[in-house]
């Protein structure tokens, strides 16, 4: 339960707010690499954080970030040429390159000088791990290029979707973050998921239905333990991992399975770009799990075709059956685990109402990292914000047996730590 | 002509207004019976008086009508399972039974008492007459059950529906206590409805084309007479009630077709929903007339399918056919009584300007009842508001021959008592 | 580039606001004439300044502009009966004549008095030109009927086209005098374009690609020249009127094509009536240039068939072809050279933000054009503002060869003068 203030302060996230100085401080997901597949390909317009920006490769490859509106006239730069190092709005030919410097000012005389005293507003795009990711902060406040596990293996190591989720980040985020959900509105569907089954895991799943949960800092942000019963020695743990600003990564069933995680990106106050991703530290990922993760299955979703839009969506109350509600296919009549996730965090409405809401010990979670991100603000000038360093992102998410007396942070302390070319400890 | 204030004070009935505390004194039409048909069956999501709700009926048959929005984490419970005496979130399984109590908490450790602290906001709703009738005000104040004539019928007595109008609730009803537009919106068609055809009164508003117009306070609300001349002695009069806070009874042609009626519900300030009923004190609707109903035909509509709204709406222009409005087929171009009644009121705007209009002698009804209504306000604390006795329900509407020097609500006393088991007195 | 206050002035046009007092000062284009085409034909809504109107022509013949919605009760005029020298409102047959006079009151007794004091808001409308002309002024101030030259030939000589533009008028109408736009946005087209091929003037215009504007105060409005080096002693300058508050002429190529002109009529605040014209004074439009007019070439457009909405739209992106845009068919990947300009100008936004623009010296036709749109504010009470006097319409755009030391508003004097039975000055 939050104040009418607090709620205002963690789901507001333009160019002049609180929240929206802090976000800018990080890099973060843009647009996925194959939307801009080559040299000179057509620009994308993209909206990140309440700005409308486009994007573009340009004839050496260079990739630029720019604000959308041409500083001439404000025409959109959508329509422009993208031809020889730069882009050309339609309307009177300006010409910017990557980093927004104008280039050519063909309506003007030869000997104008006007072009010199004008800078198009442009942010670093960078193509990293199959995403191209943006950094809208203080040039002087740059951090090092992200270093999530995913982003820096092979191509074939890992597959990325992004969705338009019609919510505000904060309450997708915090659906990212909280385990105790998946008992319900997944729970007729774990067996389903390739990436669940056959695992000692969904034993104790099953044999208890009520984890306790438990949350402890880390540099980056947020351990998340949920602890079950496994035998008389042992607890049974899956452990979450949030980082700042909006990341989580959910832990894997057994170490053949590829890892899942999120990132949730505002684009304005009451949309946000939902990133999946699943990997596999020691091995391309199979066909047959390709094939289902290309088909919106596990993390995934189904889309329009030709948009990122979900075809199960708000407008067709998310293809809701309920016979299959009824039969104990689906726990909410949805299929689907990203839409059984989206269409209840849609149904708070486009920015959820937190004075109403009534918080139980289920969503210390949720609790604690709007507190990090609220202190958060209060610390902005510092150099090293949680999640900043890279080595906060080199983490990874596991389930393990651990002794009952073993606090989980430290019992699990080596299995969420990033070394390149292991596996997952993960059971 | 209203004031701008006058004109927001009758027109909002949210949850802090004045209007809408008046009108959650009364029971009122919720839902159809046929919208919850059996145990157990899909919840249903309505909007009342601006606030929104979800309305189910339990495994015992109880109706439960709650806030929508769980109190955990404001989901929906539009997506939760109605299952063993109760509905159950699909976001983290917290269950409510038809009074709002959270019978299970399932995301709680066993031993919680957290669960004991919430309450789910919920309202009595019972089933009467074919309608599920709900009670939005404080539970010290309510009043006894609906007793409207129809709603203490056989099934077979009487048919309902009901439609969305996509304008505020207070121009809806003043169509219905508006006798003299029947005159030019329906002037073509009056001959058309089987349930105007054939009757003595016909011939007297074809002879009589200027009625005059006399209101009379009644208990409940008003009583609106519209006096033709019918012969040397005698006038002919057609005497509509309007029961507060917003039911409206119109009289029949004849003692053998059935009556028809109205309630205006807001939905919201734009919206509301217009509930039609016909029925007959002493048999059953024959087919021919149920079909006819079913149909669209008198005050009913036609829907586009699997929906609540009109075929003919502000989308399609009402499907306006300029050519049958020019050889008189219809007097606006719009097909269908309902569809010509709403399709104006709808032209007016979402809520009609009240600053602007110019009311004359036969705006009377329209008057006094705003009049009444916020009159009522006045009094709001009393026990005993217009409308909400018993005895102010049954009552009908008739049309009679009265001497010229009878006073017509002295005339017709007799014939506008609901007396169980007799036929309308009418001709 | 304006202050946010001045991009307020110059875009509002209601019935309150500076400009739209400044606007109901002229007379401008309501509604084609084919919209009205016969006596007693159906009425049609029509919004002009942001206000809601209902045009209408009567039994005789007669004109009306009436406010749409009826005195009475606020319905609107939409679905009235059109007969009998009078809009008969359907909901309670009160009915007005063309000038907004009740002429019959059927709901009131017949020796009411209350008829006498309703007064309809109206307006002047005119046929002249294939157009309905509107005046929405005060009646001391109605200037003499529009004498632009094209609204007083013949209806053989003329084309007019009108189709929504989903933005202010202000953007719209600073791309009708925006010279410098032609050599980009439609670059890869003029010579597709009958009405511009096979001219010297094209020569001049591939030949030099950087011209110079000029701009001079002209009595009506702004004449703006485009200059390009032609010969040894001689410019090529093309001549663009502008003439208050909101028309624009296009000189035409050679004398034996048409001329084009467009107004620019606001809607309300955030979409406009985009007209275009083409006409020649001395001849008939030949069947094969009316072919391409009638099918969207030129400055006008394809519709979505039974609107005036273009078929390329915002809705669609216009119809954006990249690979014609990356094979030099089109610049910005758009077709239509209406389309190229509505696509970039919608692009800015419903409202451009004209504190954000950065205008260069080829821009001087629009920043003087705000310049005494602004200055007229000051004189608003004078009865001759710049463009009231018909003489201040009565002129021709030109493309001529002037000698290099000659001013070109002196040395095209005679070309940009109507003179009856004459044809363009033009090359």
């Amino acid at each position: 339960m939050l104040t009418s203030d607090q709620n205002v302060l963690l789901t507001q996230t333009g160019p002049e707010t609180p929240m929206g100085r802090l976000f800018r401080r990080y890099w973060f997901p843009a647009l996925l690499a194959e939307e801009l597949p080559e040299a000179d390909c057509p620009p994308v317009r993209v909206q990140l954080l309440g700005e409308k920006l486009i994007a573009f490769r340009d004839t050496s490859g260079r990739l630029g970030l720019l604000d959308e509106f041409c500083a001439h006239r404000t025409a959109s730069l959508y329509f422009g040429r993208n031809e020889e190092n730069g882009l050309r709005c339609a309307y009177h030919g300006w010409k910017y390159d990557v980093e927004g410097n104008l280039t050519d000012m063909p309506s003007e005389p030869e000997d104008s000088k006007f072009r010199c005293r004008i800078k198009q507003k442009s942010y670093p795009l960078v193509e990293r791990g199959g995403v191209l990711w943006a950094y809208m902060g203080p040039a002087d406040k740059m951090p090092e290029l992200p270093e999530l596990e995913w982003a820096l293996l092979g191509d074939g190591q890992r597959f990325i979707s992004k969705r338009l989720q019609e919510t505000n980040y904060l309450q997708a985020m915090e659906g990212g973050i909280d385990s105790s959900h998946v008992s319900f509105a997944h729970r007729f569907n774990l067996d389903d998921d390739p990436m669940h089954s056959g695992t000692a895991g969904n034993e104790y799943i099953k044999a208890d239905t009520r984890p306790k949960f438990e949350v402890a800092e880390s540099d980056g942000g947020l351990l998340i333990g949920a602890r079950r019963n496994a035998n008389e020695e042992e607890f049974y743990w899956r452990i979450t991992q949030w980082i700042m600003p909006f990341y989580t990564i959910i832990p894997p069933f057994g170490t053949h399975n590829p890892m899942g995680g999120h990132a949730w990106v505002p684009i304005d106050d009451t949309t946000c770009w939902a990133w999946s991703w699943n990997y596999h530290p020691t091995r391309d990922l199979r066909e047959d799990e390709l094939q289902q993760m290309r088909n919106g299955d596990g993390i995934h979703a189904k889309y329009i075709p030709g948009t990122y839009r979900t075809l199960a969506n708000k407008d067709n109350d998310y293809l809701m059956d309920r016979q299959a509600q009824k039969q104990k296919k689906t726990f909410s009549g949805i299929e689907g685990i990203a839409a059984q996730d989206f269409s209840l965090q849609e149904s708070m409405g486009e920015i959820a109402d937190r004075t109403k809401e009534r918080l139980g010990t289920s969503d210390a979670a949720i609790i604690l990292a709007r507190r990090r991100l609220l202190a958060a603000l209060d610390s902005m000038e510092d150099d090293v914000l949680p999640g900043l360093d890279t080595a906060d992102q080199r983490v990874r998410s596991t389930s393990v047996l651990l002794p009952k007396d073993v606090p989980f942070h430290e019992g699990a302390q080596q299995a969420i730590q990033v070394v390149p070319g292991t596996d997952f400890v993960s059971i």
